[in-house]
């Protein structure tokens, strides 16, 4: 799979992508990042890519021509037609279906906005305006590392032998349940004792509660679309309402 | 403001933190980012820090020792007590009044987490669990750099004088209005003429109206907490309708 970004800060791309498990996957050939210097599509001896807001206003707005400019001629770098992405709060949440969809991409380019926003025309562009959650990020660089890492992973291959994708929170609606490693006992915090107790089917079921348990807790919307049994249902109830109750006396 | 980061891939946060806006703003003083290896607090040849989870299961997850011993030895380097966030997705998820809160602290110190999770005791150290959204990622890091991003362009100073964080998605409940800069007509499209009027209160009226109407059509879910007069919510409960309209006709 091939990724494209265009921005004015090219050289962020590398270190996270060539670390740990996404660098393996690149030099494996899983994925490759192409990073682009929105400023090779300017013609001023400045390499202006941002101009004040027509209207007025803070803050300097980027520029449609470069932008139209760098995705076109970009573009052509690769037999594949790419599936572009810009990154606005206006955008749709990204959520892990989305990175799943987009891991049966051949090509995503990813153009990556800074200062105070970008020319709404260059979103004429974009095949997808993604928002990575309800907050401000001084640019769509971190989003277009996040998008890709989400996606990469999902890549046949990408974690290894000794990972799975499978078996995580949001592969089945619900939050990932709780897990332990050794030591059986530290500082007095014990994992449960069923994990130790070898039986599968007991373990089985415990995991399955406690992803349903926490799922109820902590986030109680994604119950809606969970793939629950009318009992596991009756147990998520259960647990919102004990912990309303447990919330109540500690008031 | 002072960031500490525990990882196990402590290079790849440098990149990003040094690059336009955030690099100027820690030149400046506005913000320290120290990020240490979790690995310096392992006691083995290896330099282990994740197991087998007990109950079986594929992946490994991260050991409890390695990272209450870096916790609690990295909080001694500096006289302010730091705030402890742990990244998942079974976390609160992050969004700007976050942000907001988290402008305000002294010192944070982010713990992420890789491989297929942490171990659940860990999770004892944590003053907040942040989830950035519901995807998975294969680590903490980019949650880190982007809940600090967010942070620090909060920051007096951070963004300079030229820019502001103020007038901007979500400051009102609103996406943002859309923008425009030069050329006035770019490839046919031109930018609404309200916007070269050179009249002040239309331009405001304009902008308050594509700031409704967008985040009707785009984020509906925002508009129940946001801070609208009666008409502004009517006119947004009729950009809906017309929208709805509009798209039935298209199918």
């Amino acid at each position: 799979m091939r990724f494209d970004a265009i921005s004015v800060i090219p050289e962020v791309f590398e270190s996270y992508l060539g670390a740990s498990i996404l660098g393996r996957a690149q030099s494996r050939g899983i994925f490759e990042f192409h990073a682009h210097d929105l400023r090779e599509w300017t013609h001023d001896r400045h390499r202006t890519v941002d101009d004040a807001p027509f209207g007025g206003g803070q803050g300097m707005l980027m520029m449609p021509e470069p932008i139209f400019e760098a995705v076109r001629c970009v573009s052509e770098y690769d037999q594949h037609k790419p599936y572009v992405i810009f990154f606005s709060p206006c955008g749709r949440p990204f959520d892990q279906s989305c990175a799943e969809r987009l891991a049966h991409m051949d090509r995503i380019m990813f153009v990556c906005g800074r200062y105070e926003g970008m020319d709404e025309r260059v979103y004429n562009l974009a095949d997808e305006v993604i928002s990575l959650g309800d907050y401000v990020l001084t640019g769509g660089e971190l989003a277009a590392l996040t998008v890709t890492d989400a996606v990469v992973r999902l890549l046949p291959g990408a974690l290894g032998d000794s990972m799975s994708s499978v078996d995580e929170s949001f592969s089945d609606g619900l939050l990932e349940y709780a897990q332990y490693t050794r030591p059986a006992v530290f500082e007095g915090m014990a994992v449960p004792e069923v994990l130790t107790s070898g039986d599968h089917g007991a373990v089985d079921r415990w995991r399955r509660k406690s992803a349903i348990e926490r799922t109820a807790l902590m986030r109680p919307d994604l119950l809606q679309t969970a793939d629950l049994t009318p009992a596991e249902r009756a147990f998520a109830e259960q647990a919102i309402e004990e912990h309303e109750g447990t919330a109540e006396v500690q008031k």
